[in-house]
């Protein structure tokens, strides 16, 4: 076992098991305590909250608590694992949301028979929360689920693998066609792999400028075309009035291509089909669609992107999801809104254009930070991202009317 | 509104709302540190589980986490009122769980349309938790919902309503007893009260060596007798082939009265027909089925327990659950048994007959304690309670073969 590995076994293992604890936010210790905190001065609040709902906010966690919700089904890049395999990355990311927006996060894992059942396991625990991010739960199944639970539930659910990975790839996207001098509305788009993420990724493009008709959405068959009859409701949206069957007849002319499929498929002879000052997404993880390496070696002009920490341009969905429920919650939304998440990549994209400070440097791990082909996102630990992604997102939830408060 | 229900509402709110907040236990604030805690990090303990799922306990915090579970259906005294108003209930108890065991602890608050639905649901979400308590579940579906969930999660499943109160009622009743110099397989128990509590009570006090026959229960129509056409399956087992009809009837020379029911049920001159040196538990709380003055006055050779701190002789379910949990996680029980249930009501009774410390007249707030009529049952905040108990239940399980470690 490598070292950097078992580090990582001992991390999760000591001093305690895990990664998170649940702590007590009141004075506990003497008799009048507890008699506040339960009973009976805890029939108060039971009393105001059963008169007025909405009360739950004043006297309970519940509005700054967001559950990390998941059935293991698609495990990062390690596939169905099932509940109990994925509980690990659900405690990571309930840390995450903590260090990263101090909200109090907790993992659930469901185990469940149909996807019905699913979603009405999660609806059925949602009052307790605030809000329910869900998480590695496979496509197409994630889809509706995701659907459902927005109906179903009056607080926001969000699919982070699908709309988190959006938000930061349109982010860096947007950043990296403005130094190339590219028009988002004529960029011809290739993006290979038609899971949740990628269709997440090309809805929101779409809804920052790109053209359907321009885009090459590619499986594990090639080219998704009109005349196929083996796709989903999910991928026929995509489905393009082509010729185009290879990846590499997408490529030739295109501008920009978009990985979140798998290691190496992106061979160096295809890149060089691409139009002038192409832009390359390769966010397969930790193995890009090509290696960034291979890809400066094959053509000057690229701007690239992965989903690495160990190269520029890392498209980390970290970037987004402390603060898009930060931003929620503060004030209490019903609903994420693609206007929240379109709030949410401008804010992000206009970050990276901005001069950093000392402190940002630092907190980053880097020497220098300029705007250009080498850092057209911000870095994960960029301590601005709270603030301003977050008021940016309160800001679109209350003008488009789903806030609450 | 009272000066206490106006400081209870403020504890609750201010300065931020509810009693628990989430904490991450490991490093997380450098890129090293988030690399070990999420991506790529987490890989390695996911893989670990997926090959062997025990390991679950080893690298995530499911082994000390215990789920507050309620719909919320009888919530303390109040009745149904819903789940997101038990919510401050729920969150009180997980803030006890932590106070008197160090046991993470969260509430997940259950909105369902049948039964069969609220334990589907908390089946499906069992696997995130290392054990579960069921808390404010209306009778009698708790007890298909209990005994369902037991056979469907390999976790801890203990209704509190039912068994702590039990538990904790059989340790002051055995106490009483061997005071007033009765054998309680002779004792004749009335026990006013047919709900959830009052049949686990009766049930322990059977195990612990009652006489079934020996007991009359009175719901609101009476004793509970073989002739009544009217019993569903949970009463029926207390169905006495008897005359007695009245609460008068059943007192008649009865050595011992449980109240599980309601305020000022017990009259004075109904007290009077009992046997010479009555046990009187009258736990209807905050008002018992008798208050203490009264009772006192009306007779001198009682001894009496309520359910109040301002008296007495308190069965509080905390002298039990967080330790009967903590018993069953520290050896990664399966269950929680009966042989687990009266080890608890052996040690909780044999801590009150032992000399108290300044440490523990200190933690109690009381000037002094010595085992007899007015202290048959340990403190609250006996801080022998932790050690005692839990070690108790964990001997209990290893001896009862349902330990794993």
């Amino acid at each position: 076992m490598s070292d950097f590995k078992a580090q990582a076994l001992k991390y999760h293992a000591e001093p305690t098991p895990g990664k998170i604890s649940i702590e007590i936010s009141k004075p506990a210790e003497t008799v009048r305590d507890l008699a506040l905190a339960y009973s009976p001065g805890v029939a108060e609040p039971v009393r105001c909250i059963a008169e007025n709902p909405d009360d739950v906010y004043k006297y309970t966690a519940k509005g700054n608590l967001v559950a990390v919700i998941s059935n293991g089904s698609a495990i990062l890049g390690l596939g169905n694992l099932g509940p109990m395999a994925s509980k690990p990355v659900m405690e990571g990311k309930a840390l995450l949301f903590k260090r990263f927006a101090n909200l109090d996060s907790i993992d659930i894992e469901v185990s469940h028979r149909t996807t019905e059942e699913f979603i009405n396991t999660v609806a059925n625990i949602a009052d307790t929360f605030g809000g329910i991010n869900l998480e590695d739960i496979k496509a197409p199944e994630c889809f509706e689920i995701e659907k459902e639970l927005i109906k179903r539930c009056n607080i926001p659910v969000f699919h982070d693998d699908q709309h988190g990975t959006a938000i930061v790839t349109a982010a860096g996207m947007l950043n990296a066609l403005e130094i190339q001098g590219k028009d988002i509305s004529k960029a011809t788009i290739v993006c290979m792999g038609a899971g949740a993420a990628a269709i997440a990724c090309m809805e929101l493009l779409i809804k920052c400028g790109a053209k359907r008709e321009y885009i090459y959405m590619l499986d594990t068959k090639g080219v998704i075309h009109t005349r196929r009859d083996d796709l989903n409701q999910y991928k026929q949206l995509f489905a393009n009035n082509t010729d185009k069957r290879t990846l590499e007849d997408a490529l030739e002319g295109a501008d920009v291509f978009v990985g979140v499929s798998g290691p190496d498929v992106l061979p160096a002879e295809a890149l060089k089909l691409m139009a002038d000052k192409p832009v390359i997404f390769a966010c397969s993880n930790p193995d890009p669609e090509i290696k960034p390496e291979l890809a400066h070696a094959t053509r000057s002009d690229i701007i690239m992107a992965t989903g690495r920490s160990d190269y520029p341009n890392q498209v980390n969905n970290v970037l987004c999801f402390p603060f898009i429920f930060r931003g929620a919650l503060d004030v209490r939304a019903s609903v994420i809104n693609d206007e929240m998440k379109i709030a949410a990549v401008e804010a992000i994209r206009s970050i990276a254009k901005e001069p950093v400070s000392e402190a940002v440097l630092k907190a980053a791990e880097v020497a220098s930070l300029e705007f250009g082909p080498q850092y057209i996102i911000p870095k994960p630990m960029d301590p601005r991202l709270l603030e301003r992604v977050s008021k940016a997102v309160s800001d679109a939830a209350i003008a488009s009317g789903v806030a609450r408060i």
